[in-house]
C-alpha cells in the first residue's frame, strides 16, 4: 500500500520532506500546497502537483497524511488544528512551553474529524523527548541532562540580525565538554546555564558600524546571551557564505540513575545526535511519523497524539514479524 | 492505583526486580514464587510472601503482573507461555534467534487468557532494539552498528569454566575504540567480528593445571573466541573475588544515515549504556514494562507484545498531561 502525502509549506522543512519521501518506498508525494502563487513555485518531484493552500479542502480523498511544514510561532498554532479537521496531520511544533495548549487545540478538531494528528515530531521535541521519557521510566531514581549542539540556533542568529548595524549573523550553541564529562562520570553535578553551553557568534557588520557596541549588545541581550559565555567574531560576507552556509545541529540527552538496595550501582543512558542538516533530519522524523499516523488511523485511532503515544512499530514500513526477526 | 507485582524466580534478576519495585511508588511486591522450598528463601521485602511456584494459580486475583525472572535457554520458553495463561506477564527473553518462536508460543496462551505478555524487555533485546528501530525508520538510507561492552559476558565466562583445570573465570567483552571512532565519523565502515570487539579473560586455574593448554583451548574455542583477538590472564581466587565480583555491562547502538537530494548530508544517531549492574538495569526495564502491561490490559489489549508494540507513555507513572508538560 502506498501512503499518499501532502506537504503544506515549501521552506527548508518542506523541501526536506520532499527528499525524505524518496527514501521511503511506501510513500508518494501527491502535492505541495503553498500560500504563495503556485505558478511561482518549482519543486523537485515532477509527478507531484503544486497547489494553492485553498485547494487542499478539495483533496481530502487524494491525500492520506498532510505534513505541515511551518513555523511554531505563528503558522502551526493556526494550520495544524485547521488541517486536522480534514486530514491526518503531522507537525514539528517545537515551542515546549506551549505544547499543552497546542495539543488541546489540535485534539479538538482531530477528535471531531476522526483523524490522527501527531504533533512535535522532530528531534527536540521528538527523539530527545522519547529518550527522556524512556530513561526516566527505566531509572526513576536519577537526573536528566540535555545538551544542545554543536549547532546553529536560528532564533539566536535572528536575534543578532535585529541589532542595528548587523547585516548577517550565525550563532552556534556549543556544549561545554567538561560539563558533558562530569555528567558522564555519574557524579550528577548541578550545572548552571553558563556551565552547560557556550555561544559563539559570527557577525557581518556594516562598514561604518561600531563593532564594540554590537558585541556589547549581543553579550548583554537578556534570555538569549546574558546568561552565557559568549564569543563574537566579525567576518566578511564572503566568509559567512563560504564557512557558515550549512545548518548542522545535534546534542545529547543523558540520564544518570542509581539502583540497588542502597543505590550502590550507577547507570548512564546517553542518546546523541550529530546532524549535518537540522531541517533534513527533522523532515525525516516527520515522514516516519506520517506513516504512523496513517497506520494508527486505519486501526481506528483518532485525535491528537505526540511521539509518546506512538508505539515504535508504527513508524516502520516492515511487518511485526519482520521487525521482531531482524531488529529485536 | 497500586500495581500488584509477583516475581517468579529469585536469582540476580528477581532480586533486582524486588529492589526496582521500591523505586516505583505505584508498585507493590505481593509475592515471590520459587521452585525451591519457600521456607529456605529469605527475601528483602517483609510485607511480601514467599510461595511455591505451584501456588501461583491460586493468586490470579491478587497479582496484576507476574515478572518472570528466569533464563532464556530452558526457563522462559516454558514459564512465559504457561503463566501468560493466568497473568499479565513480562520477561527478558534474550535469545535473538528464537524470539519469533517464543513470541508465537506466548501469543497463543495470552490471546486465549485475555492477558498481555511483553517479552524481551531488557537492554538487548529491549532498549537497544527500540533504538535500532527508531533509527532505521528515521534514517532509511543508512547502516546500523551495535557494540557491546565493556562488560562481563556470562555465557563466555561459563564456557571458560567448562575447560578442564579451570576453577573460575570472568570474560569481558570490549568494543574496539578505533572501530567506534570509524563508525562515529560517518564513514560507514565494513567491520569484521574481530575488528569490532576484543575479549579479555581472567582465569583461576588449578595449581597443577597446564596454563598454556587452557589458554590455547580458550583462544581456539569456536563461536566463542576463535573469531576474536583474545587475551588471557591467570589470577588468584582472591584477586577474582576482589576485582571481578561486579557484573557491569553496556554498549552502543549507532546508525549513520544520509539525506538530501544526493545523500550529501550525514547524520549520526548514537545510543549508549554504561551499567554498573547488568541484572539490576534489566530488572528496572522489566518493572517499567510491567506498568505498561498493566495499563494496556486495562485498556483491552491482549496477546504477546514486544517493546516495539508499546507506546512510550505506557511506561510512565505520570499522566499524558504531565509527560507532555515536563518531558516533551
Amino acid at each position: 500500500m502506498t501512503i499518499r502525502i501532502g506537504i503544506l509549506g515549501y521552506g527548508n522543512l518542506g523541501r526536506g520532506v520532499e527528499m525524505a519521501i524518496r527514501q521511503n518506498d511506501d510513500m508518494e508525494l501527491v502535492a505541495v500546497f503553498t500560500r504563495r502563487n503556485p505558478a511561482d513555485l518549482k519543486i523537485a518531484t515532477e509527478s507531484a502537483a503544486v497547489l494553492s493552500i485553498d485547494e487542499a479542502k478539495n483533496m481530502t480523498d487524494k491525500i492520506d497524511v498532510m505534513i505541515i511544514c511551518g513555523g511554531s510561532a505563528t503558522d502551526l498554532p493556526v494550520l495544524t488544528p485547521q488541517f486536522a479537521s480534514m486530514f491526518n496531520v503531522i507537525d514539528s511544533f517545537d515551542t515546549h512551553a506551549k505544547i499543552p495548549q497546542h495539543f488541546a487545540a489540535v485534539n479538538e478538531t482531530a477528535s471531531k474529524s476522526g483523524k490522527v494528528a501527531i504533533i512535535s515530531c522532530g528531534w527536540d521535541p521528538g527523539m530527545f523527548s522519547i529518550n527522556r521519557l524512556y530513561s526516566n521510566c527505566v531509572l526513576p531514581d536519577g537526573k536528566d541532562y540535555t545538551f544542545w549542539g554543536k549547532g546553529v540556533s536560528q532564533g539566536h542568529s535572528d536575534a543578532i540580525r535585529r541589532i542595528d548595524g548587523v547585516i548577517d549573523a550565525r550563532q552556534y550553541t556549543i556544549p561545554v565538554e567538561s560539563a558533558l564529562e562530569a555528567v558522564r562520570s555519574g557524579k550528577n553535578p548541578e550545572l548552571s546555564t553558563r556551565q552547560k553551553h557556550i555561544r559563539e557568534c559570527f557577525v557581518v557588520a556594516c562598514d561604518d558600524a561600531d563593532k564594540e557596541r554590537i558585541e556589547r549588545e549581543i553579550k548583554q541581550m537578556p534570555n538569549y546571551f546574558a546568561d552565557y559565555d559568549t564569543t563574537v567574531h566579525f567576518i566578511t560576507m564572503d566568509e559567512m557564505k563560504r564557512d557558515h552556509a550549512a545548518l548542522p545541529h545535534g546534542g545529547f540527552v543523558i540520564r544518570c540513575g542509581r539502583t540497588g538496595a542502597n543505590g550502590e550501582n550507577s547507570h548512564i543512558i546517553e542518546y546523541s545526535l550529530k546532524l549535518d542538516s537540522n531541517p533534513e533530519f527533522t523532515s525525516s522524523v516527520l515522514c516516519a511519523y506520517a506513516r504512523a499516523a496513517f497506520k494508527m488511523n486505519l486501526e481506528g485511532a483518532r485525535g491528537c497524539k505526540t511521539p509518546f503515544d506512538v508505539a515504535p512499530a508504527y513508524l516502520s514500513p516492515l511487518s511485526g514479524d519482520e521487525i521482531r526477526a531482524t531488529l529485536l
